[in-house]
């Protein structure tokens, strides 16, 4: 008898592809081959070119179960220290924004916070939340820094990224956010930050490996185009990617400046013009959508959507994990909240946390199932995609493979002083 | 070497007990001694009359870990067939409620998943919904009928409700909720439906023993005033209490209604009037809020909160887990929605899933830790009590007990049909 093909043969699975422009990809009653990491066949079970067990040394039926990509979290804060519950509870005893920046409350305190914490507790801090993530069925995660604003933090953030991806087992690709927010001891030396950031911490943090992406945050409260602009040149000359946090709470012209670069997104998006969205569909620059953050501040003004439709910029759907305005611990929730807040239909939130995510990210072997793909992907406790997005709350991801292994199903660290 | 006291002693934990007016109760690097399923024992850890050891069978470090009440999910109707993923889908892709309607939705397409479902079917379909609160965190669960609505099929949800309770440990406390909607077949016989609700069913069921309270849907397209207060009589004649969706979508007095009875809760209530306040902080009704059906339906109008505070109306916050209007699996995300949309501090929504929801069952043995209550509890992966509101999503429940003894994690089902 020869050697089977296949490590492993899925079979009777309902499969979101997202391959194709078919309403979710779908196969029904399909299977899917794993091997060595990757996806080798699929196609409808009845289409297998032998008989299951001959073609695999493992065979496991998924009884209908739907099946879909890993989720791909393309925007997260996830590496910080402390919290903001503290933050959270004061406002909502009546605290005002100045009480609170007084109690030192603000992106301020997460800047201390993570300062503050060794290596080794910036890593047990974060880890709960990203395997909080992987649980909810999320394989690839976006990373950024910005809560260190000094060289030695920064990287520091950066690694205990690395190390959480190599930890668990997901992919981790890192955005430097260098100009996150002005820290402190540069309060009346702006310029000397920025050349900081773009002169010294950039290309050191580049050098060593850290950097997938660099990334900003253009707003008023933050930076302006100009210095933006001058990152970007910067991170050109070193031949990295570009994104960008834009308007968000005004319209600073972020998006088409990001475009302008050939960026891979655009991020939160609430006060983008017609003009940012023409030069984003024209560079093929992904909208990120965010809807934690717009729930969790209590947002009205919604993004453009039938505009970004119009002009058929793909839009992606992310967490925006972090401590201040988005404390999101779940993806499949950030894509249901981006059906219920933002009106996108099931297949938009899911090709968001999918096919979308991975091109924001700028990775072409994943966020559809097909042949040559990483074999990363989810088998659900439901049956359709749209479930995905209704149901709030709850555990719904049944088996999660990255690379065609099980995740790790480690227990959760003994510690107590954060999510898990 | 004499026997020790205690089965249990739980040492150094952050106990937010609900007991007393102090914020949460807290009590910290606290200890808590377990005994046949009651607590017997809970103070500062230094105030143990002995050595730990000496003291209890099984000693545990909670390395100041918060523990809280086992939390009480006081309205849910998570007991039916089916679920509405498909009309949720519909609706978002620009279909009207009368398109939705005419495609068999709403909640008639609940009556009928849940009339054709086995016995087996309805308890399997409903296992993982049950079994996501438990992980979650709720020990007791409030679950009502009303997808039947006729007499075999609400016996069978009532029973399957039972059973739920049963075989995960949790509390299950039944309402029967006949008049939830009008059933197809009852279409032009309206006055005599409500006499086989009041006359046949409510008694019948109530003799079962499967009736803890009785409920109604009083609402414009629900149920009259005159049509509840029929029921509510009839509950009287046979000793039971009453509860009742309330002012949810208009003002239709029905708060005043379920107070005049003396009634356990009024629900919803987005629409309560002044008087209706009034009415049940005399009676000591209960006012449970159901931020998801809120959330999911995109409403603007908020409950008077302020007005309920003024009164001193005890707040409780349920998931409403239902499939047409809040497919909501997580009561800790619940509490959250009460902070952020509702605006309700952290500690009003923790008590509105401890001592209030408790209050809103008649239950006084349990939503407090105190000497004598049941030993239901949960060990956060968390330090603070507003913690549980700030994440959104994520497990954060580490241990979960149930009078005593930990809460089983038998292995999800096989079946892939619903969420879990
Ligand atoms: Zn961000
Ligand atoms: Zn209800």
């Amino acid at each position: 008898m020869s050697e089977p093909r296949w490590d492993r043969l899925l079979l009777n699975g309902t499969l979101a592809t997202f391959a194709g422009d078919a309403p979710y990809g779908l196969i029904e009653r399909g299977a899917m081959a794993l091997h060595h990491g990757r996806i080798a066949w699929i196609g409808r079970m009845d289409a297998l070119p032998g008989a299951p067990d001959a073609l695999a040394s493992a065979v496991e039926s998924l009884d209908g179960a739907l099946v879909t990509p890993g989720l791909i979290d393309c925007h997260t804060h996830l590496v910080f220290g402390g919290d903001r519950a503290n933050e959270f509870e004061l406002r909502l005893n009546g605290a005002s924004y100045e009480e609170i920046a007084r109690a030192g409350g603000g992106i301020a305190s997460s800047v201390s916070a993570t300062r503050a914490a060794s290596d080794e507790q910036l890593f047990e801090q974060s880890l709960p939340r990203a395997r909080a993530l992987l649980a909810d069925g999320v394989t690839t995660l976006e990373i950024k820094s910005g809560y260190g604003l000094d060289m030695d933090s920064e990287r520091r953030m950066l690694r205990v990224a690395r190390r959480l991806g190599r930890e668990l087992g997901m992919s981790v690709r890192t955005s430097f956010l260098g100009l996150h927010a002005l820290p402190p001891e540069y309060g009346d030396r702006r310029a000397d930050y920025v050349t900081l950031v773009c002169d010294e911490m950039l290309p050191a943090l580049a050098a060593e490996g850290l950097v997938d992406a660099v990334d900003a945050f253009c707003e008023g409260i933050g930076f302006s185009r100009e210095e933006t602009r001058r990152l970007f040149g910067r991170a050109k000359e070193l031949g990295l990617p570009v994104k960008l946090h834009a308007e968000q709470l005004s319209d600073l012209g972020g998006a088409a400046l990001v475009a302008e670069y050939g960026g891979l997104s655009a991020d939160h998006l609430e006060h983008l013009s017609e003009s940012g969205i023409q030069a984003m569909a024209v560079a093929g620059t992904v909208a990120v959508l965010l809807p934690g953050a717009f729930y969790a501040l209590r947002e009205t003004k919604l993004p453009p959507i039938e505009a970004l439709r119009h002009h058929r910029v793909p839009m992606a759907i992310a967490t925006d994990c972090n401590p201040g305005t988005s404390p999101l611990l779940s993806l499949r929730l950030a894509a249901g909240m981006a059906c219920t807040l933002f009106r996108l239909t099931p297949e938009e939130a899911l090709r968001g946390v999918t096919v979308n995510a991975a091109r924001a990210l700028g990775l072409s072997d994943r966020g559809t199932l097909e042949v040559g793909q990483r074999a990363d992907l989810v088998v659900w406790n439901a049956r359709r995609p749209a479930e995905l997005c209704y149901w709030i709350g709850g555990g719904l991801a049944r088996k999660v493979y990255v690379a065609g292994e099980l995740a790790s199903r480690r227990k959760p660290s003994r510690r107590s002083s954060s999510a898990s």
